[in-house]
């Protein structure tokens, strides 16, 4: 698999990374050099409130699982799931969304690693082993008894979707193809390793005739690669292969990974499987008749899923979007400029709001009122005339281009009279004076102009 | 507590419901009356894709539960959960989104029923009981170890927030007030009744100085208050109560329930308590340098947590949008009208598509163009002109109405030549005829005028 390797090198460049936040502001343009692209990009998350802080939570993030995030982590996958959906459900008229339960007890846990994770409740175990009168082998049965009861936790969203089959064929007059979409957390067993982790889930599970699922599966792949291609920076560092016939996990005939190509080496975001029938006679018990479309076809319906993992895909946009100029200081010095040039419609602050110098009341009430404006557009903007510590401009892009905001607005003195306020775009570091009644519909055309490109 | 002798007479009501899917067509205007209301709900959101059919799951569903939704279901809840992100985090600039996760193995788990719920994997302990060598004691020891080690499974998300109360302090300059939102799934222990259950949580975590503590209580009732009224039908039936000191629960000082009055009685959907600081300093083992905030206040800030189920709030919306109208049809039978009156903002589809008599291939094809359209700029569209069984209109209207649809859309022969479609408003069920090129503009207009009331 691609991922061991991987991670291995991976977990050697860690552990020059300071999670430390005090460290942040005093790397010089000669100590950044040396710090390797994987190192600098864990570090710019923490410190630029992506990823909460501490070795293990940052270490889960690498590995591309779902971790702690902070607020600008949270509202990026907010948005790359929202992005997710609306192309997924909205691609196609027979696309539905679904939500399963992340426990069960009753299901058939056949097709999801036979129910390996199980909840079981403490107390009741604690309880058992307390029970001085039992044998050991009636302590290993009843034990064994509570194991069963004990709802297993799912590792995937398709078992979910196989079992919402049949009540969803009513939806679309039993006809074919159609397909359920579905996002949300699995659990990944740990093989050993110790902690199962978390993994934030996106799934389209599509039902069609056998004869059209190897067609189904590139068109799929082509509306999968277009999309991640779409937020990118550099896209092509975003490409599919199919996996090779000794790769291939039954029961799928055919499979085509989705893959960023990381400073690190290639991990698979997305995966693409061709995988037949036989799991969706299994989930009905082999109940044919339930499962044949309306019409002259008796065939049962072939699956093709579509699987991603939404946190490897954060960190992916995260790591294309990283943009690392060299540039010389207002001293001569020469600086690192590192900017976080995330799509408009990804990047979580779309507008920093911020005081220039001479701050009074009357300001800090403009920028309030402002700051609501956008929240009722529900365009995020950052309260950054709350932070009142001494800080320079060139200091405040710094903090923003980092963060990946994408417009900055200083109100000044000037403001209060003239109602002119400066902004400043992340991406071309020009400023312009614009009135501040304008400010609102410029920010929600430009977003909205970037999402129709 | 509240909830108990409700679930009970909710038991016993839900023994009428079918959730077989063929019963839904014959309901005479009199049988309706005999199934009651609570029955009439559950059916219409069984029969209407707003829950997948199967008696445990519409049992979950109806104690308040998450259980697996249909496609409406998924989109109300979406919407739900949206509506309650921006409305919490959009509402003051010093409120940050968050995300934590759902297990841990290093957490204390202390404000969180103490890690009742341990993700056990399976063939870890099915291979320790297999383990012939060891004695009943030995057994006992090494599967103690297994449980100790286990992850934890949240029942709450209030221990994150706490948790990353540190981290967020430099989000605001160490300054006080702040808070931080989250929504997930959190795991509720069975308290013996057998399995545990998924709830959909929203959570709140203020800190502010212990002297505004229970100001700040009242302005988040006040909030969150109007906020659930806002997308009511019958806004009277939310409402707050203070919670009985008898009821108050360790270490909450006060607290306040945000109760929806259902037809079988009252439930609560969001709690608000003044938790002193006890848990904050817990979690961070009473290192009280760490927890002051900026200025000349040395006291350790005090927390107001606003926990919702947005379970039960989903259900809270269905049951007050429900409006049963008697009327004659055309043959002047009584006959029962039942409309799902769901906010504009919340309803999961906001137009149904549907082809007039000699559905044709053009037809179908400027449906399809109109569904695009809608999709692209995020209005959820029903494809109604899939379905080509013979339906009359009036069978038609009935299924949309049930389903909420805030819009009906025939396309006849008409508009093939004249551009003119039928446009069919749910609440005043009056038809007006509407050119092609408006209809989209139409609704979004009509959906955000809504919200802005």
């Amino acid at each position: 698999m691609l991922t061991h390797p991987v991670r291995r090198v991976l977990s050697r460049r860690l552990s020059v990374i300071k999670t430390k936040q005090s460290t942040r502001r005093c790397c010089s343009s000669s100590s950044i050099e040396d710090v390797d692209q994987a190192g600098t990009l864990l570090q710019l998350c923490v410190d630029r409130h992506y990823v909460s802080p501490g070795q293990p939570n940052v270490e889960l993030f690498q590995r591309g699982m779902c971790c702690s995030y902070g607020p600008l982590g949270t509202e990026l996958r907010r948005n790359l799931l929202d992005q997710w959906w609306h192309s997924v459900t909205g691609s196609r008229a027979q696309v539905f969304g679904l939500n399963t339960l992340s426990s069960s007890s009753s299901r058939d846990r056949a097709a999801d690693g036979g129910g390996q994770l199980r909840m079981v409740e403490s107390e009741h175990l604690k309880q058992l082993l307390d029970r001085q009168e039992l044998s050991k082998e009636q302590l290993i049965q009843e034990v064994r008894m509570l194991l069963q009861r004990s709802p297993s936790v799912r590792t995937n969203l398709l078992q979910g979707a196989l079992e919402q089959f049949v009540p969803s064929m009513e939806l679309v007059n039993r006809k074919l193809p159609f397909g359920l979409a579905e996002t949300g957390l699995c659990l990944q067993p740990s093989r050993g390793s110790g902690c199962p982790a978390e993994v934030t889930q996106t799934s389209l599970v599509w039902f069609c005739s056998p004869r059209t699922s190897s067609q189904w599966l590139d068109h799929w792949t082509r509306q999968r690669l277009r999309w991640w291609r779409k937020f990118a920076r550099s896209p092509s560092d975003f490409s599919s292969s199919e996996v090779p016939e000794e790769e291939l996990e039954e029961p799928a005939s055919r499979g085509v990974r989705i893959i960023y190509h990381f400073p690190w080496g290639p991990e698979s975001l997305e995966t693409l499987w061709s995988r037949g029938n036989s799991e969706l006679l299994h989930t009905h018990q082999g109940v044919r008749s339930k499962l044949q479309p309306r019409g002259g076809q008796k065939s049962i319906p072939h699956v093709v899923s579509v699987t991603g993992n939404m946190d490897r895909g954060m960190m992916a946009f995260l790591s294309n979007s990283l943009q690392q100029l060299k540039r010389e200081d207002s001293k001569q010095r020469l600086q690192q400029r590192r900017v976080l040039k995330l799509h408009p419609v990804l990047a979580p602050v779309k507008v920093a709001l911020d005081i220039g110098r001479g701050a009074t009341v009357e300001m800090r009430r403009v920028c309030e009122g402002l700051l609501q404006e956008f929240l009722e557009a529900n365009i995020l903007a950052w309260p950054g005339y709350l932070d009142t510590a001494q800080t320079s401009m060139e200091q405040l892009n710094t903090k923003y281009d980092e963060m990946g905001v994408l417009f900055t607005v200083v109100i000044g003195e000037n403001t209060l009279e003239s109602g002119l306020l400066q902004v400043r775009s992340r991406d071309t570091t020009i400023k312009e004076t614009m009135h501040i009644s304008e400010i609102r519909n410029f920010l929600s055309r430009y977003i909205s102009a970037a999402d129709n490109i």
